[in-house]
């Protein structure tokens, strides 16, 4: 896809750097900007196997996950519209020694630094080394809330919390996935999650249905999810 | 305690900016170090409670965990000799937005630059900003290792393979650690680790005494351990 001139004002106005940039290094990634849409499922950054570069999200959504050997999911963040992927550059950092896929979760439209480029940057700007670690601080971040909440929460709070998180997201009250899909997102098994929303839905918080789960009393499910 | 030309030569050696610093910066470290020492079970940091500064390890041994809200405590990695602490220093960083602790294992020495020498160093170097995002991936990676190992991995693997680091890294063939300490540093409770070590014992694995457990076949608890 052509970058467009809405998609330069679009980089210069998301990238926190852009002002502490030379205009040579301006110039440099205004020539080297790609534009790249996903659909829904589309693999953008592929573990280790790949290293495009840093990707802007124009609009839409991704997640990024880890896998077991056995093929086990589970999701560590997502992201949205302005958000930043630092791990589609990551073999940039020497010191980022594991691997994380990441996925569009429906049509989404980026712009991407490619690798060289943001390298070349990373090197010649302290703001842009200020900058990617921030974000790698931010990812940190993220993965220790999920890190805490696999490791001492228990599973009822946990699911409770991702279906109000999930409707937040969505809008609306209706989470429209598979047992299987929320067992791979959570890191459990699909009977865990069929046996704990079956239990929801005995306690009026949820109605199930066909790949689809509704939540009933969105105070109860959310009161569960952050009560301590 | 005073800092002497040793502890001088030794931060020179350890931090792998210095080459990089300006004779300004240099003496602004050398102005401003510190030598700290702590015994076994010493909180050195303390969550979002202190910021001290940058400490590196002379010699000895520390771990750093996260809590929950109850007191469960898990270990999220150790560091030795030569190895650099940044949680320390985390106020710095704005994005990191979770509460590490740290405690000496051992007695340990230490050489600590002050918060807000570091932070000026942080603004004022390239060399030290990426130093810092280097550090972070580091410990990012670690914490990755945990959190697959947790979250992938079935519980006796995750034993075995504790009580084979432990050995390692304190030579020879016995741990001195109680049930519940085991039982806090790998995030599950006292009862787990008792019964699942009973069965190592039972496989002619290690052999359990009081407050003390010695492993009897190391290539078999090795082979559980690191097998597929």
């Amino acid at each position: 896809m052509n970058v467009t001139a809405g998609d330069m004002r679009f980089i210069r106005d998301a990238l926190p750097f852009w002002q502490k940039l030379t205009d040579g290094e301006r110039r440099l990634v205004e020539n080297s900007l790609m534009a790249r849409g996903y659909s829904a499922g589309d693999v953008i950054h592929n573990g280790s196997g790949d290293c495009f570069g840093l990707f802007v999200i124009k609009s839409g959504q991704v997640r990024a996950y880890i896998t077991s050997e056995s093929g086990k999911e589970i999701t560590l963040y997502r992201l949205f519209d302005r958000d930043i992927c630092i791990f589609s550059a990551s073999c940039i950092m020497k010191n980022i020694q594991f691997d994380v896929y990441i996925e569009a979760m429906s049509e989404t439209e980026t712009l991407l630094i490619p690798t060289p480029v943001f390298k070349e940057l990373n090197e010649s700007s302290k703001a842009v080394t200020d900058f990617t670690a921030q974000l790698i601080a931010s990812r940190f971040s993220d993965v220790m809330w999920l890190l805490e909440r696999t490791l001492f929460t228990s599973f009822d709070k946990r699911l409770a919390a991702f279906l109000t998180e999930q409707c937040g997201i969505n809008g609306g009250n209706t989470v429209n996935m598979t047992h299987e899909a929320i067992a791979s997102d959570l890191g459990t098994a699909r009977e865990v999650v069929t046996r704990m929303l079956r239990y929801f839905q005995t306690e009026g918080m949820v109605k199930l249905s066909r790949g689809k789960i509704t939540v009933t009393d969105m105070k109860k499910l959310s009161d569960l999810a952050y009560s301590k």
